[in-house]
């Protein structure tokens, strides 16, 4: 069996105390962590080990990307709230969608992950056999989440028959690395014997449940207008929170009862506060729903709502718009936000036994962060003015990011790409949008415009 | 005199029509732009010169960053809100400072700077012989600006005086790289003889003028209990908007007729869109005042505020904190936002005949950004789904950054600081930080707390 030490100036565990290792160094052994402590006691007990200097860098849990979409719409879906941009540029693009090219956004989006420290993404996307491909091959770890829609007005998205075919095929493949969800896109977006449905594969397959929900204020209004009750009211009522595990992304306009709710029926939320900003949903009462004991991950949301997958980016963005919508500069300290981006988002995910922290058993997914940057400087690891989480969260960047390992394997190396050709990647991404756009254009000029279940009703 | 043709993939002008030439080219001579054009054309009439074939990269305008502080503070100083800050960390800080640490904080700013795509920074800060020196070694554009204050509770920053002497040392030093302006802390940090002779040292020595304004709530509702007017009205009339160029930073709580007043007399305004979510501050009215004609560029702060100085990311959070707050997802567009940190930045700091586009005559200030990332992928440089403005402004970061040329003059090539050494540089401020600290808390402990004249005032 394969086993390393890693030393490294300084190791960021995320364990239960957020306990920082000077001088510190992780054992590896295969795919998991065999030991974690001071690089000196490691070098004495483990002296045969094949060591890797890791100078100038910090050790740290993998990311852990709570929400995701591929995609390469990167930049040409721009300027408008999320139900019109839905309409105008999403919902176009998935009906002339390929597997061609769903496949390639995922190996350009599990790829930007990796580069950027992401180790787990969660990724609701189409034609999933080619994403869990891309993982399986790039070395990523993957909760794949078909974008379902059961409803005749969206019968061009995934299908719980496809999602039921997927989890058969790649539920658990790659020695565990990649799971399998059922996703829905949206509770409108799926019949009511549909609801029944997912309840009953979540059931049978054993497999958690992820969908979007209480993004928008329309959202909300609408839900109460169909249904009388809220959001997760509604979820709750149609047995779509008694999955194993439910992951709500966004929650952005979420009440107290929503979130009490959600802490009572341990429904982990994906926060994606750079798509919430650039779309003009809203703040999500972050906060609010960690002190409720709510488990809360970040997400990037996808390449076009965000535009790119930097973990990094989000947490600072988390800080920021706690900060600011509460006008409070002492709202969502660092270490609840460097939480919420490794431990946190594993615990959202029901992964928190095997990742998210550098702990004994876990899996070896973890990065190694540049500090020689003058972005990282001063960094001062222990004391009163210990500022390696403030600078983690406000001056870190994915670029930083110099080593990426998944399951004990280098995925990134000297901050290159070691899994995949990048160069062609993104040339196939170049040379393959054209015509998918092309094919969008054609599809709305014949159509007139999509339409799109929600907004129909909402007129009627 | 040195000549070379810089031949990029894309070259994004960031003139008058936002011009972007596709396989283009910027011929430099010496100092200066000597021609702008598609590659063809200006390698057939110029075959003598020397190319530089930047492969995979996007050629643009420098960045102009137009508010920041040097300093060492990065992540020690969080969760307060700006006036308790300022009081409990920064002035304590400014206290003890010598002239060394302050030297070295340029140092290592201006690295930062140049290395994420800056090339022409207005620093206000301490012992700024420093700074210039910093500046004209490391070769970056600067404009330098006091930290004075000329109150009795404040005798421990710059002073009128030590600014006179850097103008008539330094101002338009390095062939006219280095500006010094007269700078202020803020209104309050000076008495009424004080404002006096601000206005006659601008008109004396024909230079610009720099202070915060209406950062803060609290800045605006003391501005009226002490004067009974607003800040900018207060500042014209105490005789400080009368500076050939006057630069506001923040601006967050302006008033229509404030903003009308900021257009009427050509006052820049540096907007810091990260340090003001960050702080609490709030979010500066960036649309209204570039409908009215304000010229607003963009700002970093400085590394205890934001923490970093990567313009890209400014511009991202500009981007985002302008749709969030009007939850209007189509409120200020990324042209707008290119335009704020180049050309527009330029405009606010009088300089738009100098710096801030791709265009004949005016300085070879310009940065080569890496399109052959996934963040940058797709890339569509032009049709009706061109989307290189918005990857710019929402996907790529100051790491992408792999050469920055100030007046003709390679200062990062392939992402390395050409003109200093910088692993040296972050080792010198890892050392000093301990004993600033360590200062500042003696003075803390001998002092009680440090008196701060709008709290004393307030609190009277």
């Amino acid at each position: 069996m394969n086993r390393e030490l890693l030393w490294a100036d300084h190791v960021l565990t995320m364990d239960a105390d957020n306990r920082v290792i000077n001088d510190g160094a992780v054992l590896v052994e295969g795919s998991r962590i065999a030991a974690v402590g001071p690089a000196r006691n490691l070098l004495q007990q483990y002296p045969q080990v094949k060591v890797r200097r890791l100078t100038d860098r910090l050790l740290m849990p993998g990311l852990v990307n709570t929400h995701c979409h591929s995609g390469m719409l990167r930049g040409t879906a721009e300027g408008l709230p999320v139900w019109d941009w839905l309409q105008q540029f999403i919902d176009p693009m998935h009906r002339v969608l390929t597997p061609q090219e769903a496949r390639l956004s995922s190996w350009l989006c599990y790829a930007e992950a990796l580069l950027s420290g992401t180790t787990t993404v969660v990724d609701m996307w189409r034609y999933m056999d080619g994403s869990a491909e891309a993982a399986s091959e790039l070395g990523i770890r993957a909760v794949l989440v078909p974008y379902v829609a059961e409803h005749p007005d969206h019968d061009y998205f995934e299908t719980l028959a496809s999602n039921e075919a997927l989890i058969r095929k790649w539920h658990q493949a790659a020695n565990g690395r990649i799971s399998v969800w059922v996703g829905l896109e949206h509770l409108f977006y799926a019949v009511p014997e549909a609801w029944k449905r997912i309840g009953e594969m979540c059931r049978t397959h054993d497999v958690g449940f992820h969908t979007h929900s209480n993004e928008s204020r329309f959202d909300v209004e609408e839900t109460l207008r169909r249904h009388g009750i809220r959001p997760v009211q509604a979820l709750e009522k149609f047995g779509l929170l008694d999955a194993r595990k439910v992951l709500l992304a966004h929650c952005v306009w979420v009440d107290d009862e929503e979130i009490a709710l959600l802490a009572r029926r341990n429904v982990g939320v994906a926060h994606n506060p750079v798509s919430n900003m650039k779309l003009a949903s809203g703040a999500a009462p972050i906060e609010k729903m960690l002190a409720a004991g709510v488990s809360v991950g970040l997400g990037t949301d996808g390449e076009k709502e965000n535009n790119n997958l930097d973990m990094f980016e989000e947490m600072k963005v988390s800080s920021l718009l706690a900060k600011f919508a509460g006008l409070d500069a002492a709202a969502l300290d660092a270490w609840s936000v460097c939480r919420m981006a490794t431990i946190g988002g594993a615990r959202a995910l029901g992964l928190d036994q095997q990742i998210g922290s550098l702990e004994v058993g876990k899996a070896a997914d973890l990065i190694a962060v540049r500090v020689d940057t003058p972005r990282m400087t001063p960094l001062l690891a222990s004391g009163p003015l210990a500022n390696m989480h403030h600078n983690l969260v406000h001056a870190a960047q994915g670029g930083d990011v110099d080593l990426t390992m998944v399951s004990g394997r280098v995925l990134v190396e000297n901050g290159q790409l070691r899994t995949a050709d990048l160069d062609f990647l993104i040339t196939e991404v170049n040379q393959a949008v054209p015509q998918l756009f092309a094919r969008r254009q054609a599809w709305l000029d014949q159509a007139g415009v999509a339409i799109n279940e929600l907004t129909r009703t909402a007129d009627a």
